[in-house]
C-alpha cells in the first residue's frame, strides 16, 4: 500500500477535482502493474493499473489490487471502478480507506465484496486520508480545505512599514511555496496584496500541466484590468469576489477576461464563510491562500482556515508588520489554538505546517 | 570520544566555571575507567577516570586516555592533568580540542608529547566545542556565551497588553526552559520583568546542587527588597547592575543580600556591553537571559546576544506584545541575521535555537 501511495502522489497536482488515487496490481508477490488518477474526464488509477499490467503482458486473474482509496461505485465521467476490478477477475482487493464521496461511501468495496472477491480495508488510512485531505473535507464539509501560507522573520514580521518584504525567505522557500501552490485547485489573495505586489498567483518554480484558478477577494472592485492575475494565458482563469456593485468596473473586468462573483456580508465585505461553501460547490478540494495581514485576520476570525503554512526565517525585523490582524485578546484563554503538524528546515529557513483546531 | 563526551554532560550543571570534560580510559578494546570534570577546586575529568580505573583494580599503563578537551598544563586550584596522565604511563593520549585557555592553548597536548606518549588532536572538534561554549567565547574574547530565552505564540507575541503572559507555552517546554537555566552561570533579568513577575530566578523543574548567580538590570535601583530573586535562601547570591545612584535604596539592596554593581552608559542606562565584559572577568561562561521585549531589544541591538532559544507555541494571539524591542528599519538588508541551530517540537510547542551572525 505503501507503493500504492507512492504512485497516488504522481497525480498530487493533476487529477483535481478528482481525488488522488494510486493502484498497485500484485501477483505471485510481484508488481505486475500500477498506475495513478488521471486528469478529470480520464481513466482512475485501477483502470490504469489494470491496462498496465495487460501492457506488460500478465494475465491479471487471481491478482491482488492494492487501491488507496475505495473504488468508486457510481457513473461520474468514468464508468466505476469497482466494476473494472471485478470484470478483471481478481482474487482480493486491499483499499487504504472508503471513499467519502456520499456516491460511494462503502458501495464500492460492498459491490466489490458481493462479487466473490475478498476485501480488506483499512490499510495505512491516516496517510491516504492526507493524501486527500481537501478531498475529504469537501466531501464531508461542502468546503475545500484552507491552507494560508505566510512567510515571516522569527518575530513574526512580515513587511517593513514602508512595504518592502521581498524577500524575507530564501530562495528554497520560495520554490517550496510554489509546490504547495501546484498542488491547489485555487489561489487566493486579496486587493491589498494585489495591488501592493501585483502578484502572478501561478507556479513558476517548475513545469506544470494545469495553474490553479486564481481568486481575488475585492470587495469595492479596485482591481485594475492589467493585474498579471488576469491576465496569464491559460485557461485556468480568475475569479474575482467582491461584495460592493460597480457596473462600470464589472463590464470592465469581465472583458479583461475575469469571472465575477457576487457575495456581500452585511458589513459591505466579502461574506468569507459563503465563499468557502461556494468553492466546495466549485469542487475546489485545497484552497492556497497567500495574502496580507488584514484578509488573513478575517479568514482566521471567521474560522475559515485549516491549516497554516509558515515559513520562517532566521532574521529580526523588529517593529515592522505582522502576519495576521486579529483583535487584542482580554484573556490568553481566548488564544486561538492550533497543533503543530510537520516543522522541516527548508534552505536556511524553517517551514512549519500547523493546524487549526476546530472551533 | 563519544563517550568520553556523554561523560562531559554530566558536569553540565556543576563545573562552572570551568569546563565540561570527560575522559574515558580504554586499555585492550575495553574500558577500564571513565570520569568527569567535579565542582571546582575538585578533581578533573582525566584524574577522575584514572582513579576509577584504578579502583576498578585495573593498571593504567600502557592505556589511552580520551579526554574532550586537551589536558591543562598549569596549577589553578589543582595540579596540572597533563602531568597526571604522564606519571599514570600511558602510551596514547586522545583531546579532542585544543583548549582555549591561553594558559594551556596546546601546551598540555606538548608536555604530553615531550614524555613520549602518543598523542591526537581534534577528533570530534565541533561536539566538544558546543559543549564548552560558552568557557571557549569567554577564553577568546572575554565576554560569556549570551543566550536569550524566550516563549512566543506563533505569531511572535508574548503577553497580551493587560500582561497576561502565563502561560503560553506548555509544561514540557517550560521544564524544558529550567535545563538550559542550570547549565548556565548566571540568569540575567529586567527591572520590567522583575516588577511585573516578580521571578525567582531559579532552577525548580528538577533538584540541583547550584544555582546560578542572579543579576538584575535596574537602571534606577527599582527592586523591591521583598523581590523574590534576592530571597533565595542560598549561597548562589543576586547581582543588581544599576545606573543612577541612590545611597538609599543602595544601602536597602545591600543589607537585603544583594551585590550592586555600578555600570552606567552615557544616556543613563546600564552599560550593556560593558556588563559582558564584566561577567566574563567575574567567569561566567553561558549567560541565560530571562527579560522582557525591552531589555531583550537593547540586548540584540547592542550586539551582546549569541544565541536565541525561542519557545514558539502553536497559538495566535493576534493584536499583543512582541518579543523584542527593535526599531524599524529602512530596508530590508537592515535586518539582524540569525541561522538556525536546532528545531525541536517540545511537548506541544516548538524549540528553535538560532544563533546571530557575528557582526
Amino acid at each position: 500500500m505503501q507503493i500504492a501511495l507512492e504512485w497516488a502522489e504522481k497525480g498530487l497536482n493533476t487529477t483535481t477535482p478528482n481525488p488522488r488515487v494510486g493502484c498497485v496490481i500484485v501477483k505471485n508477490q510481484q508488481i505486475i502493474g500500477a498506475g495513478f488518477t488521471q486528469p478529470a474526464g480520464q481513466a482512475h488509477a485501477e483502470v490504469q493499473a489494470l491496462r498496465n499490467a495487460t501492457a506488460n503482458g500478465y494475465d491479471v486473474r487471481s491478482a491482488t489490487a492494492y487501491v488507496t482509496l475505495e473504488p468508486c461505485s457510481h457513473f461520474g465521467r468514468t464508468p466505476p471502478c469497482a466494476d473494472a476490478l471485478v470484470n478483471a477477475g481478481l482474487k482480493r482487493v486491499v483499499a487504504a480507506i472508503l471513499d467519502p464521496n456520499p456516491q460511494v461511501a462503502g458501495r464500492g468495496l460492498e459491490r466489490i465484496r458481493a462479487a466473490g472477491i475478498d476485501v480488506e480495508c483499512p490499510v495505512l488510512e491516516d496517510a491516504a486520508h492526507e493524501m486527500n485531505i481537501g478531498f475529504f473535507k469537501r466531501m464531508q464539509t461542502g468546503k475545500p480545505w484552507v491552507r494560508m501560507k505566510a512567510a515571516a522573520s522569527l518575530d513574526g514580521k512580515t513587511a517593513l512599514h514602508n512595504n518592502q518584504s521581498q524577500w524575507i525567505t530564501g530562495a528554497e522557500a520560495r520554490a517550496d511555496g510554489h509546490h504547495w501552490r501546484a498542488r491547489a485547485c485555487a489561489i487566493l489573495t486579496g486587493i491589498g496584496t494585489l495591488l501592493e505586489d501585483n502578484p502572478q498567483l501561478t507556479v513558476r518554480a517548475f513545469p506544470v500541466t494545469r495553474q490553479p484558478l486564481r481568486i481575488i477577494v475585492d470587495s469595492k472592485l479596485q482591481t485594475p484590468t492589467s493585474a498579471k492575475a488576469l491576465n496569464y494565458a491559460d485557461s485556468s482563469g480568475a475569479l474575482i469576489v467582491y461584495a460592493v456593485p460597480n457596473p462600470e468596473q464589472q463590464a470592465r473586468l469581465i472583458a479583461a477576461g475575469a469571472e465575477l462573483l457576487y457575495l456581500p456580508n452585511a458589513h459591505g465585505k466579502v461574506d468569507l464563510p459563503a465563499l468557502m461553501l461556494e468553492l466546495g460547490r466549485r469542487e475546489i478540494n485545497e484552497l492556497h491562500i497567500e495574502a496580507g495581514s488584514k484578509l488573513n485576520g478575517s479568514l482566521i476570525r471567521e474560522g475559515c482556515v485549516d491549516e497554516l503554512l509558515l515559513y520562517l526565517a532566521p532574521s529580526l525585523l523588529g517593529d515592522a508588520r505582522g502576519l495576521f490582524d486579529l483583535p487584542a485578546l482580554d484573556d490568553l484563554t481566548q488564544q486561538t489554538r492550533l497543533r503543530f503538524r510537520q516543522i522541516q528546515q527548508i534552505g536556511e529557513d524553517l517551514r512549519v505546517l500547523a493546524r487549526f483546531y476546530p472551533s
